[in-house]
């Protein structure tokens, strides 16, 4: 199972956190930007060339002591299908280099249209019978709005290539209550009712540490729900978004994890993208030193709360 | 707004219909297949090339009858960036020939990434000052699970960009009653509160013929619910999959009507792209004229059931 890996590389390094690559343009140094710029023009395509460089540097810097990378796909799409070419060969290079990739795509839809999904983002597509993987990330976060319709597609390409699954069950966003914490008339609320399903789908799909391939996205933003998730979800593994920019510390996410440190990753983006800015006497071309500075920070803050992890 | 231009391309066709354009591979004829393969080898590159001479020439042969078409973001992924060119490239030759595009991306998230989203499908990227549309459609399908947060982002560019978008409330798969026909314990069902909230968020936006830029997806598998939904969200333009291949007819849809004949778009794909199969005499080659002639007989089965449509 996929996140057999993932904890395989969590426990390795230490290290229970993921950087997320989401690279907007604005980000991305002058110094890149022009050279880019200078060989493909103000162009998508010269866009999407400076996010690829600005990608590999953080990978390289990242690489040996962060278990993984999270590409947020909205910001690939935005730099149109020359940027859906970065993300994929940022992909690439990112397993080159060991790492453990969940493409952040919140991806839904149901039977032959789902397929399609969990083929691009996780299998194999058949090209007249040749077999070419179209992104190969190792994960792929989804929404499970439509029901076990929307899920099973996915679970069965898990299974058979040893992939993983994200699905969104309590968002770190302040409006994310508006339907998810409304009651259902059973007594529970949307997102556990959610979670359980997440349980039920795992159930087939177990890994070798207790947990499922099938994963569950709760933010740092709601400590409390984070707890009691935890509790009631013992087969399901966490991607926890919200850590750093949006406001979550090491204490609000402590409550993700299992006894051994186990069960859950924790995200940051612009926290490690931009960590440039909120160092002394680091300038923007030094972006990948300092990210290299903020995961370790934050690794150091994490594991300071929650101890050392085994499986 | 957005469905105003929709609205009169319906009104002018007298079509309240729209051509999924969801490609697989094994719906295109060999003839074109070889061609593409000859030129490209068996490579992602060829089968993209393949889906794009597809689509080509089922646009050709639906663009006087037909006025939208609603690409399926999965299906292109499922061939790499390389097939997300040929969505971009399928867009951009659809909107020439006068069609109204409805991207199916059923895209969600949250603040700055949702804006990516919509700054990729419906609105325009910033390449260092040069304004480039990614994708360019005129319609994208959302997923609601995360509130206003994730919705918010697409109106303001609804409203300054003239686009719309569909969220989805009752989608029309077996499994879609296990969260959305969930009771709340305000006694309205989950997809109740989503359509309501689809109100809400179109309040600010809207058209000219009573309907916002808010849509909502609603299945034609559940026509009491179409029904029901039609009176509760009076100013919510309906997108209704589940018509064809997924065994909706015209009596099960025309509850998604109002008395004008106005008020919702019903979608066929497979029953578009693979009409050759059922119709005597045809053979694969045929497929954009026999796709026409299902277009036609949709179009006639519906306005009989519904009779002639005003704005």
């Amino acid at each position: 199972m996929a996140f057999d890996r993932l904890i395989e590389n969590i426990v390795k390094m230490q290290n229970p956190t993921v950087a997320g690559l989401d690279p907007k343009l604005d980000y991305v140094p002058a110094s890149i930007k022009e050279k880019c710029f200078e060989k493909y023009g103000k162009t998508l395509e010269g866009a999407a060339a400076a996010l690829f460089e600005f990608n590999k540097a953080l990978i390289d810097s990242l690489y040996d002591i962060v278990p993984a990378i999270k590409p947020q796909a909205a910001y690939y799409e935005m730099y149109g299908w020359q940027g859906v070419k970065t993300l994929c060969e940022t992909i690439a290079y990112a397993k080159s280099k060991g790492m453990f990739v969940m493409t952040d795509g919140k991806r839904n839809d149901i039977g032959t249209t789902m397929e399609a999904y969990a083929t691009a983002h996780l299998g194999t597509t058949s090209v007249d019978g040749e077999m070419i993987d179209a992104f190969g990330a190792d994960a792929l976060t989804v929404n499970g709005y439509l029901g076990t319709d929307g899920i099973k597609p996915l679970a069965k390409i898990c299974d058979e290539k040893d992939k993983g699954i994200f699905v969104l069950v309590k968002t770190s966003n302040p409006s994310s209550g508006e339907l998810q914490d409304m009651k259902l008339d059973t007594d529970e609320t949307v997102y556990e009712h959610m979670g359980k399903m997440c349980e039920e789908w795992g159930s087939s799909l177990m890994g070798k540490y207790g947990y499922s391939a099938v994963g569950a996205v709760v933010g740092a933003t709601y400590p409390q729900q984070l707890a009691e998730m935890r509790e009631k979800l013992p087969h399901t593994f966490f991607l926890v978004p919200g850590y750093g920019a949006q406001g979550g510390g090491a204490e609000d996410v402590k409550n993700a994890f299992d006894k051994n440190g186990l069960g859950a990753i924790i995200n940051s983006s612009r926290g490690i993208m931009c960590a440039w800015k909120k160092q002394d006497g680091m300038t923007e071309d030094d972006f990948a030193a300092a990210a290299r500075n903020e995961a370790i920070r934050m690794r150091d803050e994490i594991i300071g709360c929650i101890g050392k992890i085994n499986n």
